[in-house]
């Protein structure tokens, strides 16, 4: 079949829609109408040329929202008409990481996702020329239709709308996920969360949903405060405007050390500033953000002997065909809120115009509806 | 009262043993017969001036066992005649750190403990022309007689030998303790442990009480590894003899990567390999070694982002009141070993040769009974 696609080409080119040929699924393969995708960071990481991993061209997105329209032989979680979201972590519940309760790691698959390839190894998507197009991260969003294994799509409820949905994909589930499923937070818990964007502000409602008590906010830039606060901030930090050192300036406030804190930037310096600020005896730290290539970590291992726990979490510690139901749910319930990280909607055709909006700090989550 | 006591008169001396004052146990405080004390690499980076926060002349010592003969007022957890184990990680059961079961690092008494002195501010100590010694980590097991806070004193058995179960006041429970309350290790886990001195060994048998797996010892010296197979030690690994990377040969030799690591040397890039050597996904690792001042440990964050977690162990999480007199009844019940580890018995008169014997690495504990 023929669908419309935004193709990275070449590294640091903008996307380029066009026509593009789709195979329809092999076994245990789905095709997927994708209805909505989110940007994120980690397509424009790709997309720039900084990721050393990244293989082109392919066809970017991997935060989507669709609707199951043919199933390869061997498929029977799924079926036609339903409606799934694609994970880029998948969950084969049969691999040594799946049987693990301890990680969300599915291993099944990786090798070939990595290569942007199908587990069998081949590609589903070709040019009018019938040149092939790799897949991304095993979902390649900025389709619409796209080839999925069945591991990786979580079913979910019809009635939740799917430009909104699409986002816990990757940011919501990842934030929220870091606090229910990475820290595990108690209720009463104190935490704070460097960087306030679409990360950052999943950690923040995370926190407020478990119950947590102070939940600090920690970025350079003022303008996020309006937002964080409406997602549970209850103080708000400006690294800029701190007379002195950081990281006494939040022991202090939270009273002895953070129980939990959490960096959403990518910035190793402030993954230090994390961990320090974490409670002796008990604090523990979790990076999310994901720093440039070859960045590293440092701090007195004396930090961790008194009691400082230095963990990281990828996709929240979800398993996504189990997680991400649920946190559908809790966004339909209200339990968490979704709609005002929502800034923009765009159309295939204007999706450089989301990477613009991502680079000028203007938007938290554009989204594009087909 | 006077008492025989191994002074540490300045940095860098060797202790000079002499008869010092001691006055009696003021409230809440217990007079201690000490019956043997062991020698910890903590008592000589004290002695040899490395220690940043060593303060002088002092007597030091904190690995012993003894009999109270003495209590002040408002004592009730212990009378004349009990045998106890000093503990400089004391256990008030009062303070916010104990009541967190995150925690084992009682800090009621900790400024004036870090400051020699007892928690009313003054040490009970003097020499015979009556100018002040400085107590030393609350304990002071280097002198015959000492003066302990009450909290800070683990009644045990009292058929349990004194000459084995002082080891119990550190070494034991910070090995063990690192396996059963920091770590938490679930039979079947296969584990590394890197330096196979008196805490190796007690990781080492720690990891085969609780049903350990694979047991990796990783050590430069191959004197080391019969003592370590005696304890429990499954495969042994010189590094120098690696052919190669480390990380990788150890990932290989565990099956994927260590369920969990422990660092007992000290050595800032061992604490690195330790990490990455643990498991994608799930792997922990522990930090017991005490680095130089100012030394940093360093990683990539992605090391963290996929799963792995870095943590720190002190007196081996054991909450010493409780925790210290079940060690005592695992070794009678000869769950655990203590005397293969007891290599060297001294005279108080001849504790400078324990520490020659230390740095010559020709024991593991050497032990001075009064
Ligand atoms: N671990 C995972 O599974 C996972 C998944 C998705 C995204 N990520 C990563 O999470 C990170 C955050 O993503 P995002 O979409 O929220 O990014 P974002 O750009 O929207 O937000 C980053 C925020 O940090 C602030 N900031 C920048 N430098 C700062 C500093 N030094 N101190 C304080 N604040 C600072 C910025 O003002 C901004 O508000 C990225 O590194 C992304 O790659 C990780
Ligand atoms: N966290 C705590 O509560 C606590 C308590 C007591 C001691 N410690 C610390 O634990 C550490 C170990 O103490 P110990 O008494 O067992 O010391 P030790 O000297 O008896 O043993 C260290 C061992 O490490 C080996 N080693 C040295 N460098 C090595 C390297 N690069 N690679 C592999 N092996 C190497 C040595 O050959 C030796 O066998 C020390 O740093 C000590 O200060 C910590």
């Amino acid at each position: 079949m023929k669908t419309r696609a935004a193709v990275a080409l070449k590294a640091g080119a903008p996307l380029e829609v066009m026509t593009v040929n789709l195979e329809g699924p092999r076994d245990g393969e789905v095709l997927v109408e994708i209805m909505a995708t989110g940007l994120c960071h980690t397509d424009e990481f790709t997309r720039s040329g900084d990721d050393p991993e990244g293989n082109f061209p392919a066809i970017l997105g991997h935060e989507g929202a669709g609707i199951v329209r043919e199933v390869g032989r061997g498929v029977t979680s799924v079926k036609p008409g339903d409606h799934v979201i694609p994970l880029y972590t998948p969950e084969c519940r049969e691999c040594e990481y799946c049987l693990n309760p301890k990680t969300n790691l599915c291993q099944s698959v990786r090798t070939t996702q990595g290569q942007g390839l199908m587990p069998d190894g081949t590609s589903r998507f070709t040019t009018e020329d019938g040149d092939p197009i790799l897949h991304y991260m095993g979902c390649s969003t900025f389709s619409n239709f796209t080839v999925m294994p069945e591991i990786a799509l979580a079913k979910v409820r019809e009635d939740a709308p799917f430009d909104k949905i699409c986002y816990i994909g990757c940011g919501v589930t990842t934030g929220i996920g870091a606090v229910v499923n990475t820290a595990k937070v108690e209720p009463g818990s104190n935490c704070v969360v460097f960087g306030l964007g679409g990360i950052g502000l999943n950690v923040i409602q995370g926190l407020r949903m478990v119950g947590a008590n102070k939940i600090v906010g920690v970025d350079l830039n003022n303008d996020k405060k309006a937002m964080a606060e409406r997602f549970g901030m209850t103080h708000f930090v400006n690294p800029s405007e701190v007379e002195g050192d950081l990281v006494p300036y939040l022991v202090d406030l939270t009273g002895g050390g953070a129980d939990y804190s959490f960096e959403c930037i990518g910035n190793t310096n402030v993954m230090r500033q994390a961990l320090e600020c974490a409670h002796k005896g008990w604090g523990e730290s979790i990076i999310i953000g994901v720093a440039g290539a070859g960045q590293e970590i440092s701090t007195r291992p004396f930090q961790l002997v008194t009691g400082r726990s230095w963990r990281g979490s990828a996709f929240g510690g979800a398993r996504g065909r189990t997680d991400v139901p649920k946190i559908v749910d809790w966004y339909m319930d209200g339990k968490i809120e979704i709609d005002p990280m929502i800034t923009h909607h765009l159309k295939l055709e204007e999706i450089n115009k989301g990477f613009e909006l991502m680079h000028a700090g203007e938007s938290i989550r554009s989204v594009v509806v087909y």
